[in-house]
């Protein structure tokens, strides 16, 4: 039985309490044993009441400590743990396993996915990225994450911060292509959902094709004409440089890319 | 019975024919009659010799022509046809209905999807925007569409033209972030399926949330300090030239968006 404590009330600390507590109805291999909260109604909805820790100094006894709070917390909350030599790890994609304080047991359980708060998310399927500073420790979280998820990868500080920009790519910068696609569609009293199939399908062929041999449209065609007739499509100028570098970006590719 | 001939054997046309071929076992509503191919061979697995006309001036009597052709052939196959005064309509998403010749009546048909080849499409959810010079012409397409898709919208030239722009954001431009982020995780030996999960879940959001209801990551929260260490790690200038503007873009929405 391994005994996990969740430090944190925001978006990540509730789906892991979520998945936890889901997990533990049908393991005997993990106890989530509390969680602490600054305020106790952050958690009453996920937790029974003497479950939830609002004085840090009064954590119990777990195997794990998992800090899920915003990045710049982690390393001020960390050296609040009344606790020494006990295994501590973070939730960040963007945050060296070395901001853990010195005083305990340093990894990093990183569930890549983008959460938003009133929207379940399926654990099952979201990777996480471990990190832990010795073998014992690894073997640990990892026997954790595997309850929770079926995509569970070693994935060290440097990596993660790679994998961290290339999110910001995939999820950020995609949703707000989205974000001008709508614009454009509502400027032209065009049901933004006619793209939603687009959009599904160009993120399906991901899955089988690499994103170079998936890539369709007037730039990988050279197709000067409909590019020429888009940018005078485009009024907006922030809209207008967007389409430029990234139409030069997909014609370089393999060049400067 | 709706009697539909195909102009063309591209990537949108043996995808429409393979639509209308499956169509026509369960319905009689409609007859695919020939299809003109400059070549057999590029159709002959879709369809029977005899229906595979290599003469233009061959094609038998039809309710609608689709020609189903790269944009720039368009006009001068629609002047190469032989009758007159009968419905042809294009494909295209970035064409005005005006290229088609007067000799006919003028229409569009255009599936809005990324076709690929050898990637098979459910047809019956992908859009199709149809645009017709007089209300009979757009009724005949309208039962046409309706018979292959569940997703049919009239959509006119200048509303067309906005949605092809916006298409190349969500679908052209999302692939190149892909692609980029893709290149970030060979460089630093992280499989790229590790983002399939984020990059779906990216996508299915749009269904539930508008873009901007969706949008997270450094950019939005104002994180000027993980900004600073994803540009600092980024050391192709391209992507630094992107990853500034998208997110000085998404900081900026509301203002020049």
């Amino acid at each position: 039985m391994i005994k996990v404590s969740i430090i944190g009330s925001g978006n990540v600390a509730q789906h892991l309490i979520s998945a936890f507590t889901a997990i533990q109805k049908s393991s005997s291999k993990i106890e989530l044993v509390e969680a602490y909260s600054r305020k106790k109604e952050s958690l009453i909805h996920l937790l029974d009441n003497s479950q939830i820790i609002t004085d840090i100094q009064d954590l119990s006894e777990a195997d794990v400590y998992i800090i899920a709070v915003s990045d710049d917390a982690i390393a001020t909350i960390s050296e609040q743990l009344a606790f020494k030599n006990k295994l501590v790890v973070h939730t960040s994609g963007s945050v060296s396993v070395d901001v853990i304080s010195d005083a305990n047991r340093k990894g990093v359980f990183y569930p890549l996915q983008s959460f938003t708060k009133n929207k379940a998310v399926d654990f099952s399927t979201i990777p996480i990225c471990l990190e832990a500073e010795n073998a014992t420790d690894f073997q640990l979280i990892n026997t954790v994450a595997k309850l929770i998820s079926s995509k569970v990868f070693a994935i060290n500080s440097q990596q993660r911060q790679a994998l961290h920009v290339a999110a910001v790519f995939v999820n950020n910068f995609t949703n707000h292509m989205y974000q001008i696609g709508k614009k454009i569609c509502d400027e032209n009293q065009i049901p933004f959902a006619i793209l939603h199939p687009l959009i599904t399908e160009t993120a399906q062929k991901i899955a089988t094709l690499s994103p170079q041999q998936a890539q369709t449209g007037p730039a990988i065609r050279n197709d000067s004409k409909t590019i020429a007739a888009h940018e005078a499509f485009l009024t907006d100028d922030n809209e207008l440089t967007i389409y430029k570098i990234l139409t030069q970006s997909i014609q370089n590719n393999g060049k400067e890319l």
